[in-house]
């Protein structure tokens, strides 16, 4: 039990407090294999969350659930060259099977477009067939060198969309929509304020023609990728012959895209929302949202505590509210108070031996330390009082974040010594940008980080302005800041 | 669309009957490696409901989903003695990883109690944090030289719990549990009647005290192992030295257990429910439960037509019934009757003009073939009566697998001769039987075929009677039978 230690301060060392975070809340643990984790309980129902939130929308939009094989045929992988020379350096390949050396080795799948390209080119035939909208979750291996629970793992669970289309606007309309869609999980479900945009040329995904991300600012102020969308273009489809007929009897190739979301999602809630304490869930993602503790000091006052705890348990549990009871004998109420807030519960809901003579509850929220976040209330109507209190958590963590990410982002035009300040100091630059390999170049040189998008929303629509190193016209602006 | 030629008679080759159905249902499709298959939509939406109506019933009999690792070290596979002895043969191996040749290979799991009985041991100190009740849903491999899509592939999808207890009699409970678990979700969900019985020692997983399962009767009368329950004994306890201090400060080996089931399930829903005009599938399991129809000769009928099929679709799916309708306007509705029947969808409802005058739907069963098997009902109360009508259906199908396959189970008592007539003509023959290897080889020599279980209801509980091949007294009585 690691939580009567408590986790590293945030402002000690970032990185150790993300990693204090993730073992004591018991989300995650180190696997005896390099680089793999275990996902704890705990952490996969956060998982679970994370997929049902996700699941729902892509079903409500259109989407179908499949599964393709782990394995793929290397010359697969060799077909779309930019896709290869991306993710060769990454890959794990069996080359035993069955006690015999493979004469073609398999790869352990790192994302299945070409494996599914092969399918969509037997499935396709005519523009009838159009669009195909198909989602797999699945586990992809990337032999990562350092890697971080979550963050950066050389096994790691996701979703993985790919759909074919008719049309260049249909496949940009998916591929946004899906966009859209991340972003709306993460605000709404995960309270996580992101950034949409287009990532640039260099930064785009291996084979794309170009990829959208939602970006996000994790409690260190550094940028993290929560999600991708990338607009394949006909590269995928001439790699892999996928052609339908059109309406006039004639073939063409189809307009594919991919976009996923993975564990990692789990590591921005915990970068974003977490505190000394530890971990702050969201109540809609939370696993447990009330956790209720009983309090007594002598044996004669556990069995009314008790019938209490258990009675407005049923209720809440009714109400499709997620509680738990801690009912732990052999430990404190003041260490118990540790633990649920190490693990992140938004309320907790104490019942003491007065609390049973006047009908109250106390009620303790994880989002507000101290006294400022008790209050004491009647247990009548304590189904609306902990719906609209989870409500208001949900919506103060959103706010919190926000305004903590509003607080760091920077405006900067043609100052390159500014700029230079800004994201040295962990702030995220945005300033007009010309995309030119040479000028992302430099600044990697300069201060060891890339653009991370040219938001959707740009701050001056229409407007032109003087790239940050190169000082040609710029079209757009983008944010600059040290990431994930 | 291969639905216009309709599948493979059963009479004629079940074997490209199952094959076919498979395919022209579109639950599964081959895969470019050799032994893998791609889930199509519908047969993972099929996995979904097997995945959600076991996991319900894991997380109310205490089970978490955690996630381990897809790679085990090749050392952790050799720990167990006649766990690597049954599975080195089938093991798919990593040995290269980012451009490298690996210093000890991994293995892709084929199972995972050696990762997780490491993990046990790492977390498991005091009998205060047990039993561990974990699941988890996971891919494996297994190198099969004879693959059959979904009976056995090379990858499948699966899950596996594994628990740990602090005493023999427990894990042999929580083993038991499963089981009956595993039938209740079979009977009740699948309508698949299953026999609860325990393996034979010569046929008990590799490393397990004893294991059990349940066994279906396919409709070639041919037995498919559904589901298992290990009762693991100390074994890989003891392997991983997974220990705890007991309440006398003493330090004790755990007790394990495992069980799963996996894709597999999919092909014995096929073959238990299929007939010569397809998939058949239990409503309790079906993506579609109700198919609409819509019936129109002329353009002017249309708009009717589909107005009352939008009403009715909305108001079943109010209710929560599973809808479809199919507005293909490229398709006759008698390609439509054929596709769905193919797809197994357990009732068609069909709109046409004069339905819209009268207020009426035509309601075809796919239990029930032809005239015999369709009504004409008024359009009020169709909630109601599609709720029973889908009831109805349910119990039909679970009442004509369980005659079949009782009408092909037989008692036999000392008589070789006898068993060897029934074994040999597809029939399951249950006889007194003593367990040994000895006697299990020469069946299998005879007959190629071995028991499939000791049924736990013996149908002569507390009696003896001669084992069917040496003589000698044996204390219970064994199912033979052909299997999958």
């Amino acid at each position: 039990m690691a939580s009567e230690k408590g986790v590293t301060p945030r402002s000690e060392d970032y990185s150790r407090w993300y990693t204090d975070v993730v073992q004591m809340a018991r989300l995650a643990d180190y696997a005896p294999v390099r680089g793999c984790m275990i996902i704890l309980p705990y952490g996969y129902e956060l998982w679970e969350a994370v997929r049902s939130g996700l699941d729902r929308r892509f079903k409500e939009t259109g989407h179908q659930n499949a599964y393709f094989p782990l394995f793929i045929p290397e010359s697969f992988l060799k077909k779309e060259a930019e896709h290869v020379e991306g993710f060769s350096p990454e890959l794990a390949v069996v080359t035993i099977g069955g006690g015999k050396e493979l004469e073609e080795p398999l790869i352990v799948r790192p994302t299945s477009e070409t494996i599914i390209g092969w399918a969509y080119a037997k499935w396709i035939q005519s523009y009838r067939d159009l669009p195909v909208l198909i989602n797999q979750w699945a586990n992809v291996v990337r032999w990562e060198m350092r890697t971080r629970l979550f963050l950066r793992t050389m096994e790691f669970l996701w979703q993985e969309g790919h759909t074919a289309h008719a049309t260049y606007e249909e496949a940009e309309e998916e591929t946004r929509r899906i966009l859209d869609l991340y972003a709306d999980f993460a605000v709404n479900d995960a309270a996580i304020p992101v950034i949409k945009g287009r990532k640039s040329n260099q930064e785009k995904f291996a084979g794309a023609l170009h990829s959208y991300a939602i970006e996000a600012m994790m409690g260190d102020k550094r940028a993290l990728q929560a999600g991708t969308s990338h607009n394949l273009g006909q590269n995928f489809a001439k790699a892999f012959n996928i052609q339908y007929l059109d309406v006039n009897n004639e073939l063409q190739y189809c307009w594919t895209t991919s976009w996923g979301v993975s564990t990692r999602m789990i590591g921005a809630i915990v970068m974003v929302h977490g505190d000394d304490k530890g971990l702050r869930l969201p109540p809609r993602m939370a696993p447990i949202q009330v956790v209720i503790v009983p309090i007594y000091r002598q044996d004669a006052e556990i069995e009314p505590v008790m019938e209490t705890v258990r009675r407005l348990q049923a209720i809440l549990k009714d109400a499709g509210i997620r509680v738990h009871v801690d009912d732990r004998d052999d430990q404190t109420p003041g260490f118990k108070f540790n633990d649920w807030e190490m693990r992140g519960v938004p309320v907790r809901l104490e019942v003491g031996p007065r609390d049973v003579q006047q009908g109250t509850v106390a009620l303790a929220r994880r989002d507000v330390p101290g006294k400022a976040g008790k209050q004491f209330v009647p247990q009548a109507g304590l189904v609306e009082t902990i719906r609209a209190l989870l409500e208001d958590i949900q919506a103060n963590m959103l706010r919190q974040a926000t305004e903590f990410r509003d607080s760091n982002l920077f405006e900067v035009a043609g100052d390159y010594g500014r700029f230079g300040e800004i994201v040295e100091s962990g702030g995220w630059a945005l300033t007009w940008f010309c995309g030119d390999r040479a000028c992302e170049e430099k600044i990697k040189e300069d201060h060891q980080l890339v653009s991370r998008c040219f938001p959707l929303d740009q701050p001056h629509p229409g407007e032109h302005g003087p790239c940050i190193v190169c000082g040609e016209q710029a079209t757009a602006m983008a944010y600059f800041a040290r990431a994930y």
